[in-house]
């Protein structure tokens, strides 16, 4: 439906560089490829599955949200959070804060019967930064950044990173989940989550704990109805989503899993993806950004082949 | 509800500047403004109504968006689009397309029978960037920016520029409107239209005739399902959402009419604002960024008083 016409001309004209996909490739320059055709011509040896180990799924009555952990950059909260899930601390919560333009959270909204912790720690020291020596896999973006001296990708995830400090940290990208906490650093503990459903909040960054990333369903959260509370939290227990459930994958049978692969970070298909992303080929655009910000780079997931 | 329960705690504390109103500011150390503090302190001169003459509004079914349009940076696209609203064009056509993390956009979603454009212009020279001398409103950031030379606020709106090129033009951050094209550089007219919904795709900048800003009513684009075919397009015509109707504000009974001001972006207290986003008062932010970037200052905008 609708080809050929104006209208959708020039909405397929608005595109995302993965969405480009569905457009013809034979207007780019030589040597200009676009992130599908970068995507196309991968190796398989380009991507990895993710780790049952350190994977969640989040399963809401509408579909699954699959968050990865990162235990390089938070590994006390992503131990927490494995520990919470395997004793089932998160089925028949809620999604409870549907914040324009900043983050979804869930977690438990009783406050006069909280459910009880189970054997996960009720406090963490903050893990907003971790020593750089933690994290092996970092490879730095040429682009500037203003929130950090320097950036770029590390298995998967958005980082920055000080060499004066000799410390490294993930970035408040789209998609990212962190830990809510209280006024002190260490009140956190993994049972209040969210997830980033808006333009980058990269103040949040060395503030919060960051644990992971939505890998896929982020649309799930991200087109749920806004919170009209203060903070966008729902005013109603009726305005709640319910969490039927939240697991390690590694705890559901396998015919149950997501087969889901992310292209690593460290191969060259990332790099030329990036920038694909950083110079647009035609026909389309017509002048090139020549520069990516952190957020705006594509890290692309599929199906396992 | 929900009150001095760690999990509202923790929520809480996961606040944006504008939301941290609800927060005591008893806190804060002295000459640390928060942005809300900033905000109640402003002068009455520091604000301005909305022009109704390049106000629009979109009644959807389940209320208003406001867009604020912006001559200075689009002129023949900000009076194309006010022909097309004069004479009713929008009214029945539809929300067709809602892109996780990109755009939501709004049309003529019937190829067979287009409806007919009246006395508006089927296309226009693209007005990707303006002369600098068109702008008489620019305020400056002193943070760096990759997109563009220099950024900053011009009369309400996020804005790049580059003293070279003695040109200017608006960015695309959350909220900002602009002109589905082809990919003709002059193929707009504005009778498809998007909003950006997630974050900055700013490498559209200079590629799209941006047109103005929702200043009300963005969560009713933002929390759509997302479609799932190509490019975000709903599939189905029953996944639509009508649009009742687009009207300048000029052409509605007062009685009607929103009663919003914005806070001039040329004003001393939005420059606070700005630093008081940069550099967050405590107690909750441990480590102060030091840094905004452009799409993440807020323009405040309120009911008149």
């Amino acid at each position: 439906m609708h080809a050929n016409t104006p209208a959708l001309l020039a909405a397929l004209a608005l595109t995302s560089a993965i969405a480009q996909a569905a457009e013809p490739a034979k207007a780019a320059p030589p040597n200009k490829l676009s992130a599908s055709d970068v995507i196309k011509a991968s190796q398989p040896s380009e991507w990895r599955p993710l780790d049952p180990g350190n994977t969640l799924y989040m399963d809401l009555p509408a579909g699954r949200v699959v968050i990865e952990l990162s235990p390089d950059f938070a590994p006390r909260h992503a131990a927490n959070i494995r520990t919470l899930v395997k004793e089932r601390y998160f089925d028949g919560l809620v999604v409870l804060r549907s914040h324009d333009n900043y983050v979804a959270q869930w977690g438990d909204a009783d406050e006069k019967n909280p459910r009880p912790l189970g054997s996960a720690q009720p406090k963490l020291a903050a893990e907003f930064t971790v020593p750089m020596s933690n994290d092996k896999h970092f490879v730095r973006l040429p682009d500037h950044d203003g929130y950090a001296p320097q950036v770029g990708h590390s298995n998967g995830f958005p980082a920055g990173r000080d060499p004066k400090t000799k410390t490294t940290w993930l970035a408040h990208c789209y998609g990212m989940v962190g830990v809510g906490r209280d006024n002190d650093a260490d009140s956190g503990n993994g049972t209040s989550l969210y997830a980033v459903n808006g333009h980058a909040p990269r103040h949040l960054d060395r503030n919060v704990t960051l644990v992971g990333r939505v890998v896929s369903g982020m649309t799930l959260l991200s087109s749920l109805p806004r919170g009209t509370g203060p903070l966008g939290f729902y005013e109603k227990p009726e305005q709640h989503l319910p969490i039927k459930s939240i697991r390690l994958a590694a705890d559901v049978p396998e015919a149950e899993r997501s087969r889901l692969e992310v292209m690593r970070t460290d191969s060259a298909s990332f790099k030329a993806v990036a920038e694909s992303q950083r110079n647009r080929p035609g026909p389309w655009a017509k002048v090139p950004a020549g520069y990516i910000e952190l957020c705006n780079v594509t890290i692309p997931v599929r199906e396992q082949k």
